[in-house]
């Protein structure tokens, strides 16, 4: 829906609206029994919801598109994600609290393990132990190139990011991203994609250049690759749009930085989904809307664990009780994309998806999978449709035309 | 779909099509039944019709999208609501009969209580007596204004239009409504949007207060509030983009109005729906289509009352065997958008809809109600495809492409 009619109809309340967000929600059926990580788990309570609840499955981006996190989360804030695209970098950066400026260039960086011959042969370093990420930012830190001022941020396991920002002149993010995105391969040189570029390019290969003779030694992370390079996009704020005062917890760095991106407020929290739900608790009179993530879903889908899964989204169905008595007007529980075990990444397959609300319409779904969620009210629709739901429900939408 | 393709793939032909259309048909579940109006009455015919159809919901505007009147019924005509707007006072204006020119501005207005305090106590002055309303009409009448010609049109109960014709300059329709939309507070001044409606605006208020004075010792109706205020919008002419001679029929003026807004002949008929269907049997061989219209699921809905919207959809399913004899090729049966009863007005939710035609294909369905048609083979799609699916299945629309 048009963002500038949300606008125009929005109007006050005091209702609530929690939009619970399992990263990864949706799965593929096991061959062997048929089925699906949520079919095959006992989510009771998720269950008990669907009966109460108008259900659907929603479709990220398109058919067949199979989203990053970014399209994927923009998309149930109510942004289309095929006109507002963000790049990783930037996520990345405002996921660490870092003050993104408007000329800056970000980029998500990660460290691998190289052999001899300089190829990967650990993407993610044995997704390194955080501290050892932040010594080796620390040695980055050292790196001086003419005309910009360099920031290197750890994030979380073998994730940095890497930020230009001009003393002298402009920098492009039209630049392409030096990860091979497979192991055996060696880490690419950045390559200007237009002609403003090549200075930027030029920068960051001489970056990468200085920055593998400081952790040749290093183990097991003595190598790095950087993609997803991007400035801050110009996006309307979410607050503004839909007239709510809207709140966000999360346990990663980028979907806080998502959620700050449309201008949420990052509410700080602890390190578990009890410690978010006990945040929402907290600061339950001080927004009308939260965004609430929960990540280990798609954690065990991309590490084709289809046990893993299953059990962080048993895991999952426990803390729905406590979900629900927050009280919200409406309640959804929704997923970015799906991540299907068997398929050991994201995919385009549709999520599963409940809104329970007092005026929410009754279907005959009695389970919260993907089979069940086909026969519900809302059919199969598009993510960027989840928030005027929510505002319709919460009595927060005036009637268009006369 | 877009209007000049479906002008272009038209093609003349000797079928008829019926389109009635039951204001809102739509519902919700009553709490303590848990089934919606339509599942809770008996409409054996309708449900047999429903077996000999496609069935499906339709989506009015969008999704959480709740429609007025005029984007409910354009898009049933085939015109994408989001496109084409018509204000409120135009359709009351064409409503009446009253011929509207281009440079007019019309409002709707209502008469209302308003306590010594001129705080309205009754929005609707009790659904005033239309008697009673076209007396205070003729009183407003005297007033006078310079540069414009004053028009006061009595419609029904406590409604009525006001109609500005410049005899000098122009005026705007870019002013804001007197209504505050609740009870308790006073009618606002209307205020000029842009600079160019600021003298339309001074002539609107002056017109308030005059009639105030002229009206302040009547009751119930002491007061009256302006909304609106809409000028002759630019829509292509049905007839001409279906290839269809259209009449249409309705006892309420708005839906006349809108009927001859898009260019369907409006006929004369009485005030019973059995008068309505003698008139399509009358005219049936002048005509390709007949828009035919029921109003009384959405009153008894707008009024919150669920057993006389069960009530009203059971006369509607009596109609349904005159509604078959006539003998249409493509009968369809749908609603401009959903009253549910226990939110006594209109909402976002999907619209029952079927199509009876000799080349429909069939589904499962065996009862016209929001569940059933959930799994209809139309499924869940946007109202404003109604037109095209007609044309389809009365022969009418060329091959597209070669």
């Amino acid at each position: 829906m048009d963002l500038d009619l949300i606008r125009e109809l929005a109007i006050p309340g005091d209702t609530k609206i929690v939009l619970a967000v399992v990263d990864g929600l949706g799965g593929l059926e096991h061959p062997e029994t048929g089925r699906s990580e949520l079919e095959a788990v006992n989510t009771n309570n998720l269950d008990r919801l669907a009966q109460d609840s108008s259900c659907g499955l929603t479709m990220p981006v398109g058919y067949g598109i199979t989203p990053g996190s970014g399209p994927g989360h923009l998309a149930l804030f109510g942004y289309d994600p095929m006109r507002y695209l963000v790049g990783r970098g930037v996520l990345e950066a405002l996921g660490t609290d870092f003050d993104l400026q408007p000329q800056d260039v970000a980029a998500r960086g990660n460290f691998c393990t190289l052999d001899d011959q300089g190829r990967i042969t650990d993407r993610r370093a044995g997704r390194l132990a955080t501290e050892q990420n932040v010594a080796l930012c620390e040695r980055l830190r050292q790196i001086e190139l003419p005309g910009v001022q360099l920031f290197v941020e750890p994030v979380r396991e073998h994730r940095f990011v890497l930020v230009l920002r001009p003393t002298s002149g402009n920098l492009s993010d039209k630049i392409s991203e030096t990860d091979p995105q497979r192991e055996g391969a060696s880490p690419l040189p950045a390559q200007p994609l237009d002609d403003d570029a090549k200075r930027t390019a030029a920068l960051v290969n001489t970056f990468v250049d200085r920055a593998r003779e400081l952790i040749k030694d290093s183990s097991p992370a003595n190598g790095l690759t950087l993609r997803g390079f991007a400035k801050h996009p110009k996006m309307p704020s979410f607050p503004e749009t839909f007239g709510l005062r809207a709140g966000a917890v999360a346990v990663y760095p980028m979907y806080r930085g998502l959620a700050k991106l449309v201008g949420m407020t990052v509410l700080p929290t602890g390190s578990t989904y009890d410690d978010e739900i006990a945040t929402l608790r907290d600061c339950w009179n001080d927004f009308d809307f939260f965004f609430i993530h929960y990540k280990y879903a798609d954690s065990a889908g991309e590490d084709g664990d289809f046990d893993a899964k299953m059990a962080a989204l048993e895991k999952f169905d426990g803390f729905v009780p406590a979900l629900r008595e927050l009280g919200a007007d409406v309640l959804m529980i929704a997923g970015d994309h799906s991540t299907p075990a068997v398929m050991a990444g994201h995919s385009w397959h549709g999520v599963p998806f409940l809104l329970s609300a007092k005026n929410a319409r009754h279907d005959d779904v009695d389970a919260f999978n993907e089979r069940a969620c086909l026969r519900g009210a809302l059919g199969t629709f598009p993510a960027s449709e989840v928030m005027p739901l929510a505002m319709a429900h919460a009595g927060r939408l005036a009637k268009y035309g006369a």
